[in-house]
């Protein structure tokens, strides 16, 4: 495809706060931008030349969205392979594609996707029935997660089992669809690979994140992380091989254990702009949304240099009163226009740089 | 007034370029933007959570845009007086506010405004008939620019003046309207002051870029400017002064001609952010987008901090085609979704950045 040029129009499926920074930055550029979202005031919406206020599975509205936009990206992996399939069907350009969305839906497929790759992940079985379960968490070494294959994210839809005593509570709790148990990793930190790459084949990395969780929810982004130079290239080349056998456009993001040893186990990843990428556009030349949009539009990527060490910290449920006091500080507040707080909703995020220094 | 917190509403009285740039940041921090601006497509109106198309003297409408909002700006001084004087009256917080206006939309209220405070200016005359131009121009040197004192902008509305023999076609191309004749300043480069000043009184300046014009027209900015430090202090305290005679809040631009000796003449002003500080986002630790809307929405001031050299260029007209060309040679590309290509008219812009070095 050639470049899209300035005053054509992106649409974007989902409206949240990726949705919304996607926006912004598309509109900076120069383009106009339709979400299509079906909750009437969503974050993304309110920055929109036009929001789509439809279900994702109304395919009439679909397909009348991919006549209106000149190309079509998600922000968010939970949006209906379908959806994005409507639009492919219609010949609308939509970036990264259903081969992406499809492999990222689904823990089961994705873990395999990477094995299949010669990546190393941590043990994992499917489980469909309560059957299963005994032997499979015999195989994956005593204790591990069950997870929903499908529509989980920061860590909803899970249950943690440390020993066969907690098999029958934790099928109670996410059992009856179709399931994965994943062995648990004694790992030495979480590091991601925000990476993209363009239509051209053209790939770039984003200096890697250490990241920490609470909840089961990304609290903190820190770059650079503290790993070998050796560590963060294996972790680079696994997110560009993933990257080229999708024939991805986009950015992407790939979670990582890393292990006392130093090798890196895929955790999981993301066909999209990512909360662990939050830093980038305070830290970086190009930020991971103006990336990410300059990819889906055919434009070439920019450059990934890191300027400032950072420290990203997301700001979740009450955490948002503190945006006064963070800005005060020198801080940069970024905050997602969410009508309700609600504890451990992610609210907003800061970021916090201080000068590069020495070799690192 | 105590600072609006994320989730309040920001109005913006105009919906061109600068309005765009501002509610971008302001959705970046959180809130919602209203725009009002008569022209149905405009680039503001496509980024904001609602477009109110009215005119500006819709007394009406203007009073339900002031209800509907939380604090108001504009972001262009041609918007009347009186649509924020109803602002005003309705009580809603308008920063900058009328006299700040008032100020900057005459050009003889302006300069003698600025002589007032002890600032050197070109020398000027009030000219209301043709009767008064030969004396007018013998007093300010025997050469100079008719301007209209209302209304003008980008070189719009002026008329050049080498001798007496100019005089009738200067008149018959620009006059009927209060005029004023300004003396030709044998300027060795131009600069302007971007500054800050929040509801507090807290202070700040970016660093001075100069600026080159191409047919009145801003062409270029690079930073820093060729002068020596002593020269840009002297300007920058002009700057401090004048936002603190007219309790000014918000970013503010004055340009200015710096003579060969040093002393700093000022020459126009706007209160408003300015195409000359269009390099401060991506060369500054706070663009001057975001400080307006801190300003305005009563948080503190961000750092002006400069971590780049830069040199900002307008894409003018047809020159917004180099939008590819410029960004494959790593350019920040900023667009601004006019729908129509115009000779002259401000397409977009271009910063290029580079390391600082040394003691600059």
């Amino acid at each position: 495809m050639t470049p899209l040029p300035p005053g054509a129009t992106l649409g974007i499926l989902g409206g949240g706060q990726l949705g919304r920074l996607l926006a912004l930055d598309a509109a900076r550029l120069g383009f106009d931008v339709h979400v299509l979202c079906p909750e009437p005031d969503c974050p993304a919406g309110r920055v929109a030349a036009r929001h789509w206020v439809h279900a994702y599975d109304d395919e009439a509205a679909l397909c009348r969205f991919a006549d209106a936009v000149d190309a079509v990206t998600y922000e968010f992996e939970n949006v209906p392979v379908e959806a994005v399939a409507v639009h492919e069907g219609a010949g609308a350009t939509v970036r990264p594609g259903a081969a992406a969305l499809r492999t990222a839906q689904d823990r089961l497929v994705e873990k395999r996707f990477f094995r299949g790759l010669g990546a190393a992940t941590v043990p994992f079985e499917p489980v469909d029935d309560r059957d299963q379960l005994d032997e499979a968490l015999a195989r994956v070494g005593g204790r591990g997660i069950l997870k929903r294959r499908r529509c989980g994210y920061d860590g909803k839809g899970q249950a943690r089992i440390r020993s066969a005593a907690d098999l029958d509570a934790a099928w109670e709790a996410v059992g009856g669809v179709p399931l994965i148990l994943e062995g648990f990793a004694d790992f030495a930190l979480e590091v991601s690979v925000v990476a993209a790459r363009d239509a051209s084949g053209a790939f770039v990395a984003y200096d890697l994140p250490a990241n920490r969780h609470r909840d089961g929810i990304l609290w903190e982004s820190t770059v650079p992380a503290p790993v070998e130079p050796e560590v963060a290239a294996r972790a680079v080349e696994v997110a560009r091989t993933a990257a080229e056998a999708l024939d991805y456009v986009g950015v992407l993001a790939i979670e990582y254990f890393v292990m006392p040893d130093g090798e890196v186990l895929v955790n999981e990843t993301a066909p999209r702009v990512h909360n662990s990428g939050h830093w980038t556009p305070e830290a970086c030349i190009t930020g991971q949304f103006e990336q990410h949009v300059r990819a889906v539009v055919g434009w070439p990527l920019g450059s990934v240099r890191r300027v400032y060490h950072a420290r990203m910290r997301n700001l979740l449920g009450d955490e948002v009163g503190q945006w006064e006091a963070l800005a005060r500080a020198g801080e940069h507040v970024t905050l997602y226009g969410k009508r309700q707080v609600r504890p451990g909703r992610k609210m907003g995020h800061t970021v916090a740089l201080a000068p590069r220094t020495g070799r690192r």
